[in-house]
């Protein structure tokens, strides 16, 4: 870990030393945060005991990438964000960089991350899990850098199998999950790749699968949620923390 | 209008003998301001003193649709959303049927509103009229019923032009927009249909047709939101409020 | 009404002015057809006593717009065709800018019109209503500004239902019409899309939905009309009359 | 078997005699049938006392096949269309499947034969080879099994070249043809693929390749009217006289 | 290329004795020239000393074609291999230019005609026919020149059907199949075009046709076997013999 | 990666004791092999002293797949290949699961691994890692769970770099590769996705890029060969062996 924490540490003084602007270099008060304390991982509590990972020190091509290909100085963070970002880096250990990235713009931070988090960790029938997966088949279709690595992590993490993980990254079709998974995201599919042919028909197949209105209503607003940040992440080019490679393999 | 509002009207009783639930039936608060003052339509003082287009009482069959497909019964609305409601009452004339949808979640609607807000009329280097062009584009892509319908209208209205707003529902390559204008568009559309395939060229186009890094996010970020909208729409079978299809005609 | 046909008249003058060749100056005989009797609508008999709808005064980069993009010059023409647009002119109020495409060539436009006017307004099993629809789903998917605009305003018309026709111009899918249109527009949408995968099952199911052979054929043939049209309005960037936007709202 | 290649052989030495390729001339037995009573169509029996048109002896699986899959009994030839279809008989040795299939309706007939004679036939800067050549494309593009076995076989006559026609039906990105003829096909199949993509860029590369706008309306107008037909024969499973395979090889 | 016209004009010679069109009949001399030394490929001249493959005269534009659009000059041929070739020669009366174009690399040339012939003439619960049909099927989506025109060919000669070959090339949807053919030919699409998308349900249906779990093995070993080929062909502009056209008409 | 070989054994003890079919159960001769030496990494030296990552145990729904869905019983080994097998089990420390699959049947194993170890090991101007990244490409467009398994295993290996194959594997055009290695991914995405269009200005493409015309045909057999390789294991379900994920994290 130490090996992999001093190459990011080393990307961001040499991005310093090269003058970029404050978001490419992955400084100020976020990058601070998120350098103070390498990759304890979420959810390891619940998984149980697993230690860290140990990840390779990472070739320099990959780590001193910007976070978004747009050049955007970082805003002062407001107290209800830095105390987030705080949050982030105690129970993560990093801030994640979609959060760097939309912090440029405090009014835009604070809508993603309510809406994110109402979304995916608020009150609902679908597990937290269930609603990585449909994260995570979105942006297979969408063929998603950031959203792909960062919760098929999650899906490693919230399942505890690393096998998972990378089936829904790469074709859901071979995960062995039950068949109320499959119509879920089945579902979550359809809706991405042809939205308009979404009918009647297709909220019935829910509805057989044991979902309530309120289940397809969420199925709904996650897919939708994540063909959202698919597209801002790949308009921009959005980097996921190196640290997501390496958790709950 | 007055027959148009009468049809309204005669829906709403109609569900209501119907014993239909809440947000079937389009009743509750939000109903009651929608139907207190039939369609003043936004922007008309700005289109320079129109008078409101004569809507036919439409059939049956189309206004009586429930707002949604399932059947979610609306919360009791926040004072802040309470507050909204009426104002959305009072300056449109009615409260659009998205936030009717949105209104079961007090979280939810409360999320969908502040980032609808922030990106559609907030500050930014693209007007009005351009993210509306941009939501429209997007949904054409999408072939979204609600969103065509709703943002038709609102491109008609702040044109004043209507053959733009029917030229970026049809087939945007018509409209007689501007080099800007259209590099805009072509990167949305291409963001909505092959996003994987972004690269730094096509931001890079977009620089050169004079666009800042901010504008570039505020493009993604509105053509990401209505991948969302579009999506959430077509899963649930969201109806347009009948009003729009006459507005700025 | 009148600034619409204003605008239209300056138009015309204005391109008279700056010397442009006949068909995009919209000039010669079709052309003062066309202004001498401004936008009585078809169909209004049948509707029954609508009064016009008023037509804002429309930008100038929409109006000026050449019926097509092909510099052709008008032919002089037959009697057949002079007859024929005088009797559209008497009951449209207007001579279809399509027919005002095809005039460089009498033989080209007789032929049009031969089939134009078997096929949509001669003896079928399908009411004219749903010919258009048929012209209408076609387009949609070829996203042909021309037809969507003059067809889905044929579809209000027929219909006296203005959603109808926005709804089928969008996204058929969400338009309330019975069984037997579904099976008729799937029929025609899959035919446009994936002819090559049209099979004896997909007759079937439109014999089940109460089709004759002879209706069969009648479907096809125009689906196949309009997969033409579309593409011939697509390759010319025709236009068309702006006054088919203004008309059974 | 043996009579087919009686025939073959037969229509090979008349053409040989008259200097043209042989493959143009295919008549004889089979024709002499087919000749005897005018398009009796297959499955007639069904319809009512037709007889089925004599083919030559191919395998069974292939020649017991109808027309096409619609019961369709065939109208009795106007004066016209008779002279027309003894003209076919005369100068082809038989009658395209198509005519036929249109055969139940004089005014369907006489429609479509007037535009196809005028399109393939009548006058215009492209040559009948080049014609055909687009009607090939389109129909590769469409998978029409009909019309690539009768347009193709048309393309090897033409042409005298037996290859070229079969590269056309398979890819014609294969076929060794000119940069202008390049520039059409290209532009025919994106018309075919996509027709809402078609604009003035799309126009201009046709000039620069040296067509005049009377030629890209030719084009087009080509293009469009196989996009028509390409439909009408899939819709309809319609099955091209066997003939045409062994012709121009 | 003296000889090989030579040759060519003697085939044509001894097709016309035997009362037969002269592509049919190319053997002999070419094929003999071919197998004398192998792979002579035109553009010879650059690659060094190669003298170019002799064809029949057909219009310039097709025969001066290369085997393959790279420059690889042929490798001597192990005795494996040329006692292969002889044998092609013998049996063909040609060499088939697939073999021509892997001459370069006898380590090359030896796996692929390996696997090919385990694939294409080993034993397998398909016949030779299917195997070539499944060919062909794949080769169509593809839309592969060599493979269509090379094994097009062969279901002709198999099938003693030249109907059939014409139609799998062309829309397999068209052929008169058993059902059990039908089934493995749209496993063969299906498996093309959307190989992800294969499952379980598609291997019950194969097995519910009659199909063995060895049989599906196979039915997906030629269909992926030609999803390679058509690329290796597609890549480099592979050519085929032009005899195979007029084989078995 | 105790636990991990652990969980492999009782996977196999598991399956054993269920009475599955030989394959199915991953015994015989080649299972033996496979869990006498779990899971040293090839590659590891080079990569340096890195110790083995710890995999977690994995649930039983993973790891107890047959390594194919059809029951095809495996066959003796011919010497070669029970020599090759043991060189697997001794260089891999395991034996990959296409060769378990294909070895019902010795002929098309030995061809497999002849064409397999040719184009992968052989000699060739693009390097192993260049020849993994195609296979990886050519598999993510395709969605092939087991070629992107084991391949990104071994660019992570080859390159010792694990982000850049997470990356091929999620997305290509994410990676930091130089401009030879993206034209050469490029055209290998092109020839699996539109293998039709591929051209000489294709070819072109990779020659200024530096490419030998060597060269281009590795890079296009490659691309075939995965081609292939896919549709083989998605036809079958494929399973790749669970020691893959955790290699070169």
């Amino acid at each position: 870990m130490a090996k992999a924490s001093n190459s990011l540490k080393a990307a961001v003084k040499a991005a310093a030393a090269r003058g970029k602007p404050a978001l490419r270099a992955i400084k100020g008060e976020a990058t601070k945060l998120a350098s103070a304390k390498p990759a304890a991982k979420p959810g390891a509590a619940k998984a149980g005991g697993l230690k860290p990972v140990a990840l390779k020190p990472v070739p320099a091509a990959a780590d001193d990438a910007p976070v978004i290909a747009l050049n955007l100085p970082q805003a002062k963070l407001s107290p209800a964000m830095a105390a987030y970002f705080k949050k982030c880096q105690d129970k993560l250990g990093f801030v994640p960089n979609v959060l760097v990235a939309y912090a440029f713009d405090m009014a835009k931070l604070e809508t993603f991350v309510a809406m994110y988090n109402d979304l995916m960790l608020g009150d609902s029938g679908l597990s937290k899990l269930e609603r990585e997966m449909i994260a995570v088949v979105v942006s297979s279709q969408n063929r998603c850098y950031y959203c792909l690595t960062a919760h098929g992590a999650a899906i490693r993490q919230y399942s505890g199998n690393p096998l998972l993980g990378e089936q829904i990254v790469m074709n859901y079709r071979v995960a062995r999950i039950n068949r109320r998974q499959r119509a879920m995201l089945d579902f979550a599919v359809k809706l991405t790749a042809q939205p308009w042919s979404v009918e009647e028909g297709d909220r019935e197949r829910l509805r057989r699968a044991g979902f309530s209105d309120r289940d397809i209503w969420d199925i709904s607003a996650v897919a939708g949620f994540f063909n959202m940040s698919n597209r801002v992440a790949s308009a921009t080019d959005m980097r996921p923390n190196v640290v997501y490679h390496g958790q709950a393999r």
